[in-house]
C-alpha cells in the first residue's frame, strides 16, 4: 500500500524504513531535505514539498504526518488545501486527543477522513516494530491495515494470551497482532495517552525502588546529632552495598517485575553503575499530565500516576517556592534555621 | 546435592519438584503428611518428623524453610537443636530481613549456618524458574550454588543485557542465570522486599491507568447538578467506549509498558472483562509495608510505592473514619450533607 | 450603597441580612417567592422578576449572584439584556475562573462590567463576616467597596499582622479588613479555588491524623496470621485508648496546629464521639479538581493537595475497579484469594 | 509546686520563665553555665550540677527534662542513681513514644515514675502558653497539676466549643485549660508525634497552594517549543500577578483556612515577599517519620501525611539518584537527551 510520510525524525524515518522494508510504498518529506536524502538507500522516494508529496499519491491519498504535536495544526494548515474528499490523513505523533476530536469535525467538513495514532517503541520500534492505537471511522480504519500490520510487531512478538483464542474479541480485534482500532477520532491518543501515564508510574516505582537500595548503606554514614536532623535509630539494619547492576540483572529472570523498562536499567547500570551521565532533570512531554487531567474530569483517583508526575516537576526545582516556604514556617513558629548542603556529607546520589 | 524441605505449600511443594526434575535430592517435610504423600508420585523422598527429615540428610546439612513468615521462628526453636556446628538453614519465606539478621546471630552463635533467600515467581515458578536474592555468608551461599542454580530459570530466560559480557560484574556474578548473592545475612530479604515494594507500584499504575479507560465514557452518564457534585465540563470528550481486554492485549507486543504483569492483566480481562471475580479488598502481605518503612528510616522519598501501599489499606476501609472526619467538617462548616450511594447511579465500577 | 441580589439560597441570604444590617440597601430576587418572604422581618426588599429587580436598581446597577456555578450562564442569559451600559454583574459563587474570563469578555463587549468574588465563610459568614477574593477592573471593584467592606469581617477580626503596618502593602491593599481585590477578572476566583485547594489538604491532614490516633489500639485486637495479611510486630506499641474530643480540644490552646477547622473538629467530636453521623462518602464540588488541574498546567508539583483529591475519590468508590485489577494480578502471580470483610473484625471505622 | 529543670535551651529556659512567673519554684540546671546564670535576673535558682540540682529538691522530686531526644538516655543514666523511689522524671521533649514505653518500664522497676510531655508551642510559648499532652500513670500525672496548669495557655485561650460544657467530657478532663493526660506511658508523645504529622500535612497544604499562586503568571514567560517539554495549551488563563502577603492577610479573616500558621506566613511575606532568606531544604525532626511508621503499623492509610514528609526528604536532593534512574531510562527507549537547567528560564522559584 501506498503511504506519504511527513516528518522524518528519530521516529518518522525508521517507520519509513520498516515499512520499506515490509513491502509498502512510501513517499517522504522532510522540511529539511538532507532527512530525506538520509532514506534514499533504503529505497525510498522522496518528495522535495508538500505539494509534490501530494502529487506523487495515488487517489484516495494516505498521508502520515509524524512531526512534534506542536506543529501538527500549523503543518495541516499547508497540507489540507492540497487535498481532495476521501483522502485520509494520519496523526501519529503525541498528540492531545482533545485535538485530535477537534481535528476531526474540521477535516470531515471537507470530507477528509482524520485517523489518530498512538505510536508507542521508541527508537527499538524499527527492528522490534511499533505498538499502535487507533482512533478513527471504522472504514478507514481497515482501509489502512496494511500499513498498521506492517508497523506493528506481529502475534510472534509475544506468547499468546491463555484462553484468549477461544473469546470473543480473538476473531473481531487485531490486538494480538500489535495495533488495535480502540474507537472514534481521539481514541488512539487517548489510548496511548493513558499508556504513558501508566509508563511514568511503572518508571517511578522501579527508580524509587533502587534509590532504596542504594541508600542500604545509611548506617555506615554518621549524621550529625541535632535538633534538626531525625537520627536513625538502628544503624546496624542499613550496613548492605548492592550491586544495582546485578540486582536488576537478576530480577530479569523469572521475578514478577520482569519488564522491558527493567531491561533497559539494567543496561544503564551495566555501563554506568552511578549514573553519573544524568543530572536528574526529568522533562515530562504532557500525557502525564492528561493522564491525571482526564483522571481528574472522570472522577478517578490516581495518587500513584499524580506522583510519579510530580516527581518530575519536582526534579526540575518546581518545588522550590513552597520548600522555602515550609523552612520560613519552621522558623517562625520553632526558630529553626535551615541546615546547609554540606558538601561530602549530603545525600549519597 | 541433598537439601531437606520444610513446608510444602504452594511454593515448597513447586520447588521441590523443580529441584527433584533438575537432578537435585530432596527429603521433604509438612505438618500435614498428606502434603508429603502428594509429592511421592514425583519421586521425592519424605519425612515423617523434623527429627525423621534432619536423620535421613548427610552433614554438613543444607534445610530449606519454606513457611509463612509468621511460623519461622517457632519451626526454628524445633529444628535447631536437632542440627549440628556447619549445617545450614535456609529462609526462602517472606522474611522481614530484621528477623534475619537476629537469626542470623543466633545461629551463629550455635556455629550453624543461616541464608536468607528471597523467592519471586509465584505459581509460574515450576515451569518459569524462581528468581532468588540471596543473603549469608560468602563460602555457605557458594555450596548451595547446586540448589540455586537448579530452581532459578537460567541465563537462557532472557536476552543478555547489551555491554554485560564485558562488565566486570559478568565474570564474578550469578545474576545472568536468575539467582543474586547480594550480601551479608537479611540482604537477600531485603532485595526482595524492595522488589515487591516496586511490584506495588507497578501493580497500581496498571490499575489506575485502566480505571481511567474504563471511566472514558463518563461524558454518556449525565450527572445531577447540585451544589455538591462538580459536574463533567466536556462530556464531549468522555465518549469512548473501551475494550481493555484488546488494549491489554496490544500493549503486549512493541510497547514501552509490556511486562510479565501485563501478561496477566491481559489474561484476566479475556475471560472476566469486568473483573465481577473480585471485590477490590486488597490484602497486603508486609513487604510494601517494610519497604516504605525502610525509606523513612534512609530519608528516600517513596511518594509512589507508599501511594500503592495506603491505596491498598483504604481498598480495605481503613480510611473510612478520616473520611467521615472530612463530611463532618464539611457539613459544619459549611451545611454540606452527605450524599448517599444511589442504586444505580453509582461509580462504574 | 444600593445592591441587587440575586440567588437567597444559604448564603445570599445570610449576606442580604449582614449587609442590611450593615447600612447597605438591598434588593433580592430568588425564583422561588418564599425565599423573598423570608427576607421581609429583616426589612430587605424583594423583587418578583428580574426584571422587576432591575427596574427598582438606581443606574448605574450593581447585582449580586449567588447562584449555583452550573446555573450561572443561564441567569446571565436572562439578565444582560435588561442591563445597561455601566452597569455591574457580580459572581460571588463558585465559578471556575476560566468562566469568569470568558463572561468578563462577553459583558465587556456590551460595556458591562464583570466582577467575580470568591467567597469564603460558609454558614458562620453572617456573624463572621465572609472572606473575599475580588477579580476585575480597578476602577469598578473600588466602587463596590462599600458593599465588600459591610460583607468582609473588619479589620480587628484578627490581631494585626507583626511588621505589616510599616509595609508598602498595608496603605495600598484592604486585605486587613477581609477583602482584598486580587486582580483582573478571573483573580477573585482563582485564589479561592486554590484557597479550597489548600482547605482539602488541611482537612485531610487532620483526618488521617485523627485516623492514626482512633488506632492507636490496634495491639488490642488480635488478626489472624496467614499469609494475606502482616501481622502486628509489636502490638505493645498500640495500646493506647485516646479520646479524640479531648486531645482536639487540648489542642486548640497554643498547639502549632490550631486553626477555624480544628475548632470544628472538637465541636462534632463532643457530640458524636464516633462519627456515627457520617457514612464518609465525601463530595467534591470542584475547586480542589480545578486546584490540581491549574498545577498541572503551571507544572507546580502538589503530591499533597492531589493525594487529598483522590482521597475523596476513593471515598466514593471510584477506586473499586483498580482494587478489582490489583486482585486479579494477585491472584494471577501468586495465587493469592481475596479475604472477605469479616463481619465484626473488619477495620476499627 | 518545686520543679527541676534540665536542658535550658530555646524551649526550656522560656518554660521555667513562664513557671516562675506563675508562681512555681523552679531549679534550672544546664551543661553550659552560662544558660542557667542568664534566668537568675527572672528569680530563677540555678544548680551546678545533677548533684547540686537533686539535693535542692524536696522529696519526692520531680525533674523535667528538656533536651534534644538523642541525649535523653544519656542525661537519665546519670540522673537516675542520684534519684529515690517516689521521684518523678519527666520527658517533655521530642522523644520517641517506643523510647518512653522503654523508659517508663526501667525506671518502674526502680520505683521511679516517668512521665511524657508533648509540648507545643514553638518560641511564642512564652507567651500563649504550651499545648502540652501527657503520657503517665494517673496518680503522678495528677499531682504535677499546678506545673501543667502554669505551662499551658488555660481555658481563656480560646472560646468553648459549643456543646463541651454539657459533654461528660467536660468534667473529667482538663483539655479545655490546655493541657491532657492521654493515656499511659508513651501516650504523650504518641498523641504529639501525630499533631506533629498533621502539622506536616497542614504546612504542605500551604506551600503547595502558594506555590501555585505564584506561578499564576506562567502565561507570560514563553516556554521553548520542543518535543521533550509539554507547552502551555492556553497561556492566557495564566495571566495574574498576585500579590502573596496580600493574599495571605485577607485570608486570615473569615477564611475556612484561618490558623495560626497561615497567620505566621503572613508575618514572613509581608518583608520578604520572594523568601530570599530561605534555600528551601527543609529539616525534618522525626516526628513526622514516626507517624507515617505508625499509620503503617496500624493499616492507616496517610497519602497526604506521607506525601508531606517525601517532599521534606526530596527538598534535601535525596530523590536525585531516583531522578537520575528516569532520565537513564528515557534516553534508553527514547532517545530523549536532559535538558539543561537554563540560567534565567528556570523556574520561577
Amino acid at each position: 500500500m501506498q503511504l506519504g510520510m511527513i516528518g522524518l525524525g528519530r521516529m518518522g524515518a525508521d517507520m519509513v524504513r520498516r515499512l520499506t522494508k515490509g513491502g509498502q510504498q512510501c513517499i517522504a518529506y522532510d522540511m529539511q531535505p538532507a532527512a530525506v536524502e538520509k532514506l534514499k538507500p533504503d529505497g525510498v522516494a522522496g518528495a522535495t514539498s508538500l505539494q509534490d508529496l501530494v502529487a506523487q499519491l495515488a487517489k484516495p491519498r494516505a498521508v502520515w504526518l509524524m512531526v512534534p504535536a506542536a506543529v501538527v495544526d500549523a503543518t495541516l494548515e499547508q497540507l489540507v488545501p492540497l487535498l481532495e474528499p476521501g483522502d485520509i490523513v494520519i496523526d501519529g505523533g503525541n498528540s492531545y486527543y482533545h485535538d485530535d476530536i477537534r481535528r476531526g469535525n474540521e477535516l470531515g467538513a471537507r470530507q477528509l477522513h482524520y485517523v489518530d495514532v498512538g505510536t508507542s517503541g521508541g527508537v527499538a520500534g524499527r527492528e522490534r516494530g511499533y505498538c499502535l492505537m487507533i482512533g478513527g471511522e471504522v472504514e478507514v480504519v481497515k482501509r489502512l491495515e496494511p500499513i498498521f500490520a506492517t508497523l506493528a510487531p506481529g502475534a510472534g512478538a509475544a506468547p499468546a494470551t491463555p484462553g484468549r483464542a477461544a473469546s470473543a474479541s480473538a476473531s473481531t480485534s487485531t490486538a494480538e497482532q500489535g495495533f488495535l482500532h480502540c474507537g472514534p477520532q481521539g481514541a488512539g491518543h487517548f489510548v496511548k495517552m493513558v499508556h504513558n501515564g501508566i509508563e511514568y508510574g511503572m518508571m517511578a516505582a522501579y527508580a524509587e525502588g533502587l534509590n532504596i537500595l542504594r541508600h542500604a548503606d545509611a548506617g555506615k554514614h554518621a549524621r550529625e546529632v541535632d535538633a534538626e536532623t531525625s537520627p536513625l535509630r538502628r544503624p546496624e539494619l542499613y550496613q548492605y552495598d548492592l550491586n544495582l547492576a546485578d540486582v536488576t540483572e537478576v530480577w530479569r529472570r523469572g521475578s514478577v517485575i520482569g519488564s522491558w523498562l527493567l531491561d533497559l536499567i539494567a543496561g544503564s547500570l551495566v555501563s554506568d553503575a552511578d549514573l553519573k551521565n544524568y543530572t536528574g532533570r526529568v522533562s515530562d512531554s504532557g500525557e502525564g499530565r492528561w493522564t491525571v487531567a482526564a483522571a481528574i474530569d472522570e472522577g478517578v483517583p490516581t495518587p500513584v500516576l499524580s506522583a510519579a508526575l510530580f516527581a518530575r516537576f519536582s526534579s526540575r526545582g518546581e518545588a522550590d517556592f513552597a520548600n522555602r516556604v515550609l523552612s520560613a514556617m519552621r522558623h517562625d513558629f520553632g526558630g529553626h534555621v535551615e541546615k546547609a548542603a554540606e558538601p561530602g556529607h549530603g545525600p549519597k546520589t
